[in-house]
């Protein structure tokens, strides 16, 4: 079985970059120089960045290099579409253990090409080094170009706004918990489309500059969880987010996520289960969110001005203190 | 002492962002929200990425905090240099076992901060994600601006074209080398200079943009060594690159790399020695190197057409074999 250590650098690269194919029109120049040069048409450049730890982040007992590969790709693509921006380029860091097998290496470039390539955005270039026995870290930082919108932030919410969701929610942290509790044989049972989901997540983040363009005033992606996630615009801003449990309840957390996990943990999932990186906006007042192009947005709240609470959650009027992932408090 | 996994992530970035301190005019969004935003002028962004380890690429007895952070940012900033651009944004992902002393990444923050400032650049974004126990991996990216210039890179040079060199060879390389004898006591001696340049190196990275607009054709930071880096340009650019010892030798490692080392140590380190980020350019034949503004540049050889040997770099005539760092390959 080949490992990193048993080529020297070049030899690495040469195995790993085709993988990434052709750079396409908004690269001037890809990997291979010092640094790459990317287009941006118009006047700035959104950038983001975001890592996946072995170990930490996935367990090499669920995940393959190519969900992993995916993931990490999916999350910093998330993030350059919740300002409303359309993704460009991304730079892949890799720090391996040499003994790391080559093969998997490989495997984690065709995931990070694949998400790339569905996303519009060519690999422009990276970074490899040799880490401690065990360890493997990816970093990528994305790249991305608003398209001469401006950037919609976490800040822009505004009483009278309504708070639409475009994608699933908790199926991320659902299949995380069935993994947890059943191991990779959890993706022969009921719930194997929240493990898929889990591993190696396809989010609608073309939804984000659609939003933007349609006008959204705040918009995140569901990182942490939606009540966290909604926590920030909600400080941001300066206003009260309100949800409406019902909705929730009937619409996100109902299907698959019940079934698979029963009504209470779906529900807990729903508003806690991190890394969906689906996205959660809000609209002024009379926007018809169901005639957005693109994925269906759904009505889950409203915003309100910040009361005697301050700039909290609430879910059917009671402020919720349900808590998402912190990566120094874990749960 | 305060650790990582005394805090909560909010509470770890409340400590470390206030030493990034105010983010300039070209950063439209900074750091806080799901991605930052920086002007791009030109029409085009420059991007890089470049990784440290603990215990591979530096050695806590011998760095501090600050000098991981100095070293970390100024290798992404001559990256950034040396295909002519100005830094105008880092992005910092650091994973971190949770026992991590909080003073250490304040420290690091405070390092890349530093060096971020002297280079006009700001630190618009990052992430923060725990790792195994001993792990840190501090990932930085650095964005440019051409400043409407074309990007000056390794395939450019042309035969006749004089090489020459801004900032010293082989010093970084010189530190290690008595770090490694020594320990921290070299710091007390005749290559204290070496030593604190290996540490945190001062690159005259100025000199990159200043190469591009006096028409350097081709241009490289000495980031595997000198042999190793101009190999590159040999064989991007399909040229033979001669360099001349008695230059080599009389300008460079003659000093304080001879007094530390002796002469053929010095020698050595003066092709082989990496991450010392000076510049290396090609310039096309009659350029007066001597009267560039900025740092002074010392023409050390020529590129001719590539002969027998192919594209090989030679010294005094003879092809050089003389190898540089390789992360999967240790010397």
């Amino acid at each position: 079985m080949e490992r990193l250590r048993d080529l020297d650098e070049a030899g690495v690269l040469q195995r790993v970059l085709p993988l990434y194919g052709a750079a396409g029109p908004a690269v001037a120049v890809g990997p291979g120089d010092d640094a790459a040069v990317i287009a941006t048409p118009s006047g700035s450049v959104v950038a983001t960045t975001d890592g996946m730890v072995r170990g930490r982040d996935w367990r090499d007992e669920w995940s393959s290099g190519h969900d992993v590969g995916v993931k990490v790709a999916v999350q910093n693509i998330a993030d350059v579409a919740a300002v409303g921006a359309v993704p460009t380029g991304l730079l892949v860091a890799l720090v391996a253990d040499p003994a790391l097998e080559v093969a998997w290496a490989r495997d984690l470039a065709a995931g990070i090409a694949e998400a790339a390539r569905d996303a519009g955005a060519a690999v422009v270039g990276g970074d490899l080094s040799s880490g401690p026995p065990g360890v493997v870290v990816v970093t990528v930082t994305a790249l991305g170009d608003l398209q001469g919108r401006e950037p919609v932030l976490r800040s822009g919410a505004r009483p009278g706004d309504v708070v639409a969701v475009c994608g699933s929610l908790g199926h991320s942290g659902g299949g995380l918990a069935l993994l947890l509790r059943s191991g990779p044989s959890a993706l022969e049972w009921a719930g194997a489309g929240l493990v898929r989901y889990h591993l190696a997540p396809r989010p609608p983040w073309e939804s984000g500059p659609l939003a933007a363009a349609a006008g959204a005033s705040a918009l995140v992606d569901v990182s942490d969880g939606l009540a966290t996630d909604l926590g920030h615009i909600a400080r941001a801003s300066g206003v009260r987010v309100d949800l409406d449990g019902t909705v929730l309840r009937e619409e996100l957390a109902a299907g698959p996520l019940t079934e698979a996990l029963g009504a209470q943990e779906a529900w807990n999932q729903v508003l806690t289960g991190g890394e969906e990186h689906s996205l959660v906006a809000c609209f002024p007042a009379g926007t018809d969110v169901r005639a957005l192009p693109g994925e269906r947005w759904r009505v889950i709240g409203r915003v309100a001005e910040a009361g005697p609470d301050g700039p909290v959650v609430t879910v059917d009027g009671a402020v919720t203190h349900a808590r998402g992932w912190d990566h120094f408090t874990p749960p």
